[in-house]
């Protein structure tokens, strides 16, 4: 079927609306989380958002009053995690990475004050974790804090095999609607806390 | 005493900053929050940041191959509240405005979803609030989401008279270190549960 002016069934971005095409496959994991999460605020489960990205605005334009343009602005490195929020009164929070290589997750992909901030989370009571995609194997890992800060502290390397994903981490496997359920491992991590 | 380069004392804003200036008095209630917000930090006692100004970025160009200069985006309305974060395992949430009003806070400060955020926040475990400050009076308050979903509620009103801060809300007082000591209210809210 040809929609009007050209424009293609799922071809809209639909992050920011409240329809969702939920047939959009080859998404990007920042696509799938939000859309979960928006599944999750819609039916009132859990309130969880990715934060804005972080950026340094050093030039702004008032073309009339009650506007105003950015007109040179910069990327800064965020000083937390991207998302956070709240799931049966417990505070949530984690970061979410990609990675195309097939065989390990690079240490780099997280800042120092990152890793900081999931450890101060998890030490004072809140849920914290990192959801990882393997692009080229479509497998998508949620690994806690705990199994991340052992791995930092055991282990002398760059970066984290796949290997140590299959053995610590929970499969996160696609679905229709959440795309990705990881409160169902929140609940296993709240149930055997 | 005169700094080299004609830096002036208390002249540097320090919110990004691990050095704060207590001394530099008439702060935005902003610098007030973050500062205190990262006193907090530093104590351990709590983890709650500013989320980042939401924008819409249109426009990016890459002057080299790992910059990115954004050369044009624009202020997009805020889906949630300012601050969000962890104080003693539970989940805190609120938002922050001034008014330059000796009588009134209007309405039109806080968006319908920021509302509708608060009040889902609230039912569902968390701690949310909204802090007011009159600038002109110089009092800042701590107004629970609870009270200020009773006044819309009941109240057919533009605004929030400066009479149902002094009668419902919290004063803050401004003192030295942390700024704005809103955990302390805080303490209280989790206690009166």
């Amino acid at each position: 079927m040809n929609y009007p002016n050209g424009i293609k069934k799922g071809s809209i971005s639909t992050n920011n609306n409240k329809e969702i095409d939920y047939k959009n496959r080859g998404m990007t994991l920042e696509g799938e989380l939000n859309d979960s999460n928006l599944y999750y605020q819609e039916t009132e489960k859990a309130f969880i958002y990715k934060k804005p990205t972080p950026i340094k605005i050093t030039k702004v334009d008032y073309p009339s009053r009650d506007k105003a343009v950015i007109k040179e602005a910069f990327f800064t490195i965020p000083s937390t995690t991207d998302y956070n929020g709240l799931y049966k009164g417990k505070y949530i929070d984690f970061e979410a990475k990609e990675t195309k290589s097939k065989t390990a997750f690079s240490l780099s992909n997280i800042h120092p004050h990152q890793i900081k901030h999931l450890e101060n989370i998890n030490k004072n009571g809140g849920i914290s974790f990192l959801i990882v995609r393997f692009t080229v194997l479509n497998e998508t890992y949620l690994l806690t804090t705990n199994d991340f800060l052992q791995f930092i502290k055991e282990e002398d390397r760059k970066s984290i095999p796949h290997s140590y994903f299959k053995e610590k981490a929970y499969l996160l496997k696609d679905q229709y609607q959440p795309r990705i359920d990881y409160l169902k491992v929140v609940d296993q991590l709240i149930g055997g806390k």
